[in-house]
């Protein structure tokens, strides 16, 4: 059912984890460096601090994978039993090893703490078995061989697990990989998760390879393209294509290609490219427009400020909002938004202002007016939005982005073509 | 080996886990609620979209623990195979639930986006099983009976597993437990875990019924006691003298012993139990605060306005924050943070202002000022925060947020004195 060395699977051991006392970013980055290895990972688990459960656990995954990668469980108190229990399981005696002991006694020297004798637990290996340095703590890691397959164990806090996985695992799992695997995501926005599939579901039904997945985020979907090949070039070649067809079906609602873009970073550098200078005006949403935009570094450069206003004496003085709007549309009004985008010369200049006003609650709750003028072109969108108080105003964060886009676009196109 | 109906496990499915494109957060939050509640917890696991392995993976979940929870896959597309593959484990058929079908061409139609066929999957539910309803997305979650045990089947998206699991689970595993565990969360901030645990290491020591246990948290240290009895009362009499004692240790470093409250709701309702009204002045949090403070139902009765003023010009224009200053001290200074709140009286009248100035990245990333004005009593505090760019500006908002209850509690108690 299995190929040969090419299954990997991770059990992470620690009470903590089933009390939910720490979230378990551990198996997050080995599972992402695993994918990236090109190597498959069907199963996941989490097991406590318990010796016949840890036991039964690594039988179960030995059965079903080739490669287990245990992490926790490694250090000095008599909780930890990652060790002894996978070289029960291995059939290996634990024999001192000198090299980790030395190490282990230098580790303590050097920080001045008193030694004590559990600590000399943590350089017991079991014997065949290699050993990891750890540069970064007292617990070294250690490959078993078992059988035809192997188990590694790597120590669980991510300031150890990260560094001795890339410099002593990756070297290791490269080795036995047959292939190389590689994904590019492309993100969409302005079309529903169900819609996006509807429009390539011919696309995903003849997929091979590459394959092709669908993710719904909040008003976003990505569609990840995996390829595998005997080097990047050949993944490479078989992902553009498909890339190339995302292009045609879905046109300009992809704001990127490319993993690590996210959709406040798109429209930063969308602003970035045309030198224009954004300011915000939120209501509802109250500072989470601002606060996105922010969140990508050298946004200084194209962001100057937001006013929250929240009451409506603030979009008044503030954003400039006449009162008798206020009075006869009311707050939540296509004028309302119309009008705190209506100045891009005070209080600051700016070239872009986008504004949001909406009920995050209440018996209108999610009903939402979106504004974005791009020197004086004003488009207003309105929303209906669904969920709870904070749930409509991500969702109102999104959309106040994705108007931004496609405003901008817009634009610059216009200016292109005049 | 297990109590009937007390042992929970975790099986949450979807390949982007499996990928690592995501942090199973819902993992975490699940295992916590669900120690909460008294029950325990010996396996979590994870698998893929795949038919096979799901079933098995389910299988084995219900061969070793009494409620199986599984998270994802609930989704309109052919890879959601959650419900379908626990309905086959439960002999049960699929069967359209006209209800759960009209919420969702009810919550396609608010929102005006086309309904594709695909939709009405998400409808369908196995026959005998309770439907959970969906107030933030279009899949209802299920709980399907199988044998003497149960499957408790949630969306994957945190911002509907979570209300969902509030609303309709907890009271069903409430129901299912042989005793009445309760707990209540002592909230602590200004002290370190680590200190936090080493104040009350005896009775850590020392307990039994109640526990006691300490999650941090960012800026924060979360203090659960958890009783078990025969009813609430006995519980609740338990629970009483460790919250007096935690009480008489930390004082008014605690800011709640209510689990729902947050620490934005802690500081709203001092803000409304003084009649004062708050403004914000912010840069690196960049709207953060007034996005926490917004995140409270009824927060427009105490806020009135936050200005994120990003760059220079804003602080000076529309903060009052002197040029000189700026020039002279820099806009990461005491004295900007102090200039930002000075003004009570303009633009908008308010009885209280909190700015928050400081570097999210580059070499200075993490030295922030926060500044506290509270009737012309200023306040100001110097941070130097550890983390990427998100993460110093979380630890920010939440020390914003800390120093305004501090200064509010100071002048409430100094103003009932004089």
């Amino acid at each position: 059912m299995f190929n040969k060395n090419n299954t990997v699977e991770l059990l992470c051991v620690g009470t903590e984890l089933l009390l939910g006392n720490i979230v378990n970013t551990n198996a997050a980055f080995l599972a992402e460096e695993i994918a990236k290895l090109g190597l498959s990972s069907y199963y996941q688990s989490v097991v406590g601090d318990n010796a016949g459960r840890l036991e039964e656990s690594i039988k179960l995954a030995l059965s079903r994978s080739d490669i287990v990668i245990l992490c926790g469980g490694l250090g000095p108190t008599e909780d930890d039993l990652t060790k002894e229990i996978a070289s029960k399981v291995a059939g290996k005696q634990l024999l001192m090893h000198e090299e980790s002991k030395k190490r282990i006694e230098d580790y303590f020297k050097k920080r001045g703490i008193k030694l004590t004798d559990n600590n000399f637990k943590q350089a017991l290996i079991p014997e065949g078995a290699t050993v990891l340095t750890n540069n970064n703590g007292t617990a070294p890691g250690v490959i078993i061989p078992y059988e035809d397959k192997f188990m590694i164990l790597l120590p669980g806090p991510p300031g150890e697990l990260k560094p001795m996985f890339y410099e002593s695992v990756v070297p290791f799992l490269r080795k036995i990989s047959p292939v190389i695997f590689k994904s590019r995501t492309v993100k969409v926005v302005s079309v529903g998760e169900s819609v996006a599939e509807t429009m390539i579901k011919d696309m995903i039904d003849a997929q091979t390879n590459p394959t092709i997945a669908t993710y719904a985020k909040t008003g976003e979907v990505h569609i990840r393209v995996t390829a595998s090949g005997k080097d990047e070039d050949e993944c490479d070649s078989l992902i553009k294509p498909i890339i190339r067809e995302l292009k045609n079906r879905f046109g300009n609602n992809i704001y990127t290609t490319h993993d690590e873009v996210s959709l406040e970073k798109a429209v930063v550098d969308l602003l970035l490219s045309g030198g224009l200078k954004v300011t915000a005006v939120e209501s509802c949403t109250a500072g989470m427009v601002a606060s996105r935009i922010v969140n990508v570094p050298g946004a200084s450069d194209v962001f100057k400020y937001s006013l929250v206003t929240y009451c409506d004496e603030a979009k008044h003085k503030l954003a400039g909002v006449k009162k008798s709007t206020l009075e006869k549309q009311t707050a939540v009004s296509r004028e309302t938004a119309e009008e705190m985008v209506k100045n891009l010369d005070a209080p600051l200049k700016s070239d872009v202002c986008v504004g949001v006003t909406g009920y995050a609650d209440g018996e209108d709750a999610g009903h939402v007016f979106i504004a974005c003028n791009v020197h004086g072109r004003v488009e207003v969108r309105e929303f209906h939005f669904v969920g709870n108080r904070l749930k409509v105003r991500e969702s109102a964060t999104t959309q106040a982005l994705v108007l931004m886009r496609d405003a901008v676009l817009k634009f610059l196109s216009e200016i292109a073509f005049s």
